[in-house]
């Protein structure tokens, strides 16, 4: 056997907790109204499951540009181009307080853009976010008002994260 | 549950699958000696889980050029640029009956594409193979010298598929 893991079962492992840690999120997420925070659209995979498995909740991505596959594409009243570091205080401001999941998706193989991007979307986040609200990320979040959960059974790679968040704390 | 799998699960179960099957080939190459060709490069993911699971065996790789990862790029005796109707009549003579393993990842989104490209395998593939070698493949293939092998278990997607090679069949 190999000592480390390849790059194919890294991507592998990778989906394999996104898909495990999203069935989580939809379960949990059922019963409570709100709308979803897209945070990096790609080419735009996550959205279609997103919106496949949540057909009824409105779902807002974000990203710097559309580089996503045509029939991937959100429609222009629920896509926002920027900067995040400009995009999302706005955005956090008009929908405070309503997001019940937000799954970021920002990170890349820049150390450093990972500690701007984690920084951003931690800073400028939290007021758009409902109580009980989940977020998955793939960079850890610094949040006072979450608390880190353990990833579902299924997801074998340790490099995602869930946190909820608490109106209440702090 | 959603009608249809999401981009998101189609692109995880295909590399579900892919990782399952190789592991498949691995094991079942693991006696028989031989080299292997990886018909497309990408960006080195498959080129690098074959090194890490096949550190003893020669991988020759095939592209039109070179788009990997800098630490997934074979050395230069060991990639074979150039269009796959031209280089790989050419290999097959160079290492002829000497391929054990061949790992075809050449399809794309465009139909008539993986119909021309199915067709350059199926036809300059298999004076390189041994007998009893594997194929696995993304596309169909049709090499009237193999035989088709069910999928190993853990493999949920049905659009990879892996064929043995006889010499004495046909």
């Amino acid at each position: 056997m190999a000592n480390s893991i390849s790059r194919l079962e890294k991507l592998y492992f990778r989906l394999e907790a996104q898909v495990a840690c999203l069935a989580f999120a939809f379960s949990e997420i059922a019963t409570r109204p709100g709308l979803v925070f897209e945070l990096g659209l790609g080419h735009g995979r996550t959205f279609d499951h997103l919106r496949k498995n949540l057909p009824s909740r409105e779902i807002y991505v974000f990203d710097r540009q559309v580089d996503s596959y045509p029939d991937c594409t959100p429609d222009t009243e629920h896509i926002i181009l920027g900067e995040l570091s400009q995009t999302l205080p706005v955005a956090a401001s008009r929908f405070a307080g309503k997001v019940i999941l937000a799954h970021c998706d920002v990170g890349s193989f820049s150390a450093e853009h990972n500690k701007t991007m984690s920084t951003i979307v931690s800073a400028h986040l939290p007021p758009a976010l409902a109580d009980g609200a989940l977020i998955l990320s793939d960079l850890p979040l610094a949040i006072p008002e979450t608390t880190r959960l353990p990833l579902p059974p299924g997801a074998r790679e340790d490099r995602y994260f869930i946190y909820r968040f608490s109106s209440s704390r702090t």
